[in-house]
């Protein structure tokens, strides 16, 4: 029978992208659109790293090792050391972006009708991989009130069951930029220890911390069976379509399992990978221009929020996100209403609605996802798109 | 608990890659290995493509669309149109390799428990992904003695259950190099017609025809909702290590479908598909240069092969493939042996044992596939070490 799959079905669309042709309509109007619903910075890739790739000077565009090449394998162990992560080159396996590690993790550690548990809000494309996987997300709810902080761990017991296997963090947080504390750390820890758990740890956004450290999941002490970090170059090197990340693990079973899945896909790009191995090299301040960069950029979305009448927008400490509680019916209404029907001076903004970062149905219907990846000029300009909308729609609640 | 899951202990190690250790271990005794064991062609990359990647001037490796550049796809359909395939760009969805259009199309069509049927030796990678997607292979094995050329289409019959959902077929097929005749396509045109399956045709070696053209499932009328293409550029240009492949169709549904699972890994590569894009500008005659070329070595390898006492091996139509029956007891042990204990004038020669590409047990014992990607000279001396190995053997069984 000719049929779309029940997975094929199931699979989420991109809340992200969804809007899409609402924001082509209104360019093709002549309206200006501020993109601040998706984590494509406008930061410039290093230089030296997109060089890397115009030096390069084989001949033949031949496949790499299924773990990616050796040489890079062997340079990521001293930029993990550099961040306090002490591994060896065997314990990384290079993926087709952190899409790939993640998909890779589920695939090799969990079976169809297993489940994970994990906060949201939660980056949605965990959704998908869990469909494409089979695999249940058990969403526990965290809260905008103090700032998307770890949920209490009882919350996380509540909903564990002899199916669930893992519980899946990203630190620091995408949607929502909560930078997890050391002492939180510590909790998830006690708690996959005494439920024999997976720690699926993303930390794409590892050196986009303002205030503190990241207290990465390979920090903790005793669980070196337990974590699976899911890693990427994407954010840190603004190498979004390198297309390159890397699954790191001290569980030999789970490696061994890993790189049958990797084989199976033969291996990961080439080219990028020449710009990864070569971004190890880039100058140690250079996460310092890039941070403090971002770090600006933050404080002035986050200012210009909350001055505006009814919006609450906790500070994050991480990552490039924030999550902000609007004076509106419905994030969704409202973000398509941004794009179909409002202008301000020729211009508007686009966001990414909450509703598609949460598993519980009904929940961050008043919330709106920015990702500040726009310098300040643009981020000034888009919030006071933001804040006459907020004025003027049909569907305020002050 | 920690364990692997069920999928991850199913997922088959690659077979091909599996005496890569007792490669490197010949290799340190000084001992030269020809690598005719692996689709990794020696043909040289156009420079031309290479140079375009080398000579990209953007500033920020952004990710793609998710369906891949536009401006590739809409050149894709020129080069579609060259081979006799009418698509527009909206058919066409770039994909991370030809692995990730069959994981797509796999995961977009077929649910856990429904079933494939693939003609054995098969690419042993369709495993992989089945497992990884839950899908049952069901072999219908093809014949050494009349080249692998399609099995009748009444032992397809006899394997189509209610959970049967598709077809798959490679062609010009890798492991055996049997390119399907235009009869065989109508065939199967007319069982998949019957029984209401989608054709999953693997294109990858579409230029590479040595007699004949290759009939296209998309030359195929009246099939436009079954075909699905899983095309890739890796052998066409020389080009493995890009990862960049399509998935093509006419399905409205299943590209709806692939294009969540698409959008969910966020985009495929973006250096490579510079190069792709590229590829399509190569004179017309590329194709005729490479293709004398490895129609060459077909005809050495395979005369080289008839040659020798008790070696059976059909003259395979395209790819760059040949399976041959060798007068051995056990294609494992003998490639094993080829590299752990024999060496003719300190070189030797690594092959793949066939058993990896039958999914019925048992079958291609004294089998192996050869890829004939290195140059005549190599070939010769790799012939040369087998005819030599072949009257050594302990295993032997003339």
């Amino acid at each position: 029978m000719l049929s779309i799959s029940n997975r094929g079905n199931a699979m989420p669309a991109s809340p992200i992208r969804k809007l899409v042709p609402y924001a082509e309509a209104a360019k093709k109007r002549g309206t200006k659109v501020y993109h601040l619903n998706i984590g494509q910075p406008d930061i410039e890739t290093p230089k030296m790293v997109l060089d890397a790739v115009r030096n390069s000077d084989f001949k033949v565009l031949e496949y790499s090792h299924s773990a990616g090449n050796e040489s890079y394998r062997r340079k990521l162990v001293d930029y993990y050391a550099s961040v306090g992560i002490q591994v060896n080159h065997q314990q990384i396996i290079i993926t087709t972006g952190g899409s790939e590690a993640i998909q890779f993790g589920f695939m090799a550690c969990l079976d169809a009708g297993d489940e994970v548990i994990i906060p949201e809000p939660f980056y949605a494309n965990y959704n998908g991989f869990a469909v494409a996987a089979g695999v249940k997300v058990v969403p526990v709810t965290s809260s905008i009130r103090n700032g998307f902080a770890l949920p209490p761990i009882a919350d996380f017991e509540s909903k564990i069951t002899a199916r669930t296997k893992a519980i899946v963090i990203c630190n620091p947080n995408n949607p929502t930029g909560y930078l997890y504390s050391k002492a939180e750390m510590e909790q998830l820890k006690e708690l996959i220890l005494k439920h024999n758990l997976y720690l699926f740890s993303d930390e794409a956004y590892r050196e986009f911390c303002y205030e503190g450290e990241q207290t990465s999941a390979m920090h903790l002490t005793g669980v070196d069976d337990h974590v699976i970090i899911m890693d990427t170059i994407s954010k840190r090197y603004s190498a979004c379509g390198g297309r390159i990340g890397a699954l790191v693990t001290k569980n030999q079973q789970v490696l061994d399992a890993v790189m049958k899945f990797a084989q199976a896909r033969l291996s990961p790009p080439s080219f990028a990978q020449i710009a990864g191995e070569a971004a190890i090299d880039l100058p140690a301040n250079y996460f310092d221009t890039t941070k403090a960069e971002y770090k600006k950029r933050r404080d002035l979305i986050i200012e210009r929020l909350n001055k505006m009448e009814g919006v609450f927008c906790p500070n994050p400490g991480g990552a490039f996100y924030a999550i902000a509680e609007l004076p509106i019916d419905d994030a969704d209404q409202f973000c398509q209403w941004l794009l179909e029907s409002f202008s301000h001076e020729q211009q508007t903004v686009m966001l990414a609605p909450a509703t598609g970062f949460y598993g519980t149905p009904g929940l961050g219907k008043k919330e709106v996802r920015l990702a500040y990846v726009l310098n300040l000029e643009d981020i000034n300009k888009a919030m006071d798109c933001l804040e006459v909308a907020l004025k003027v729609y049909p569907g305020r609640t002050i």
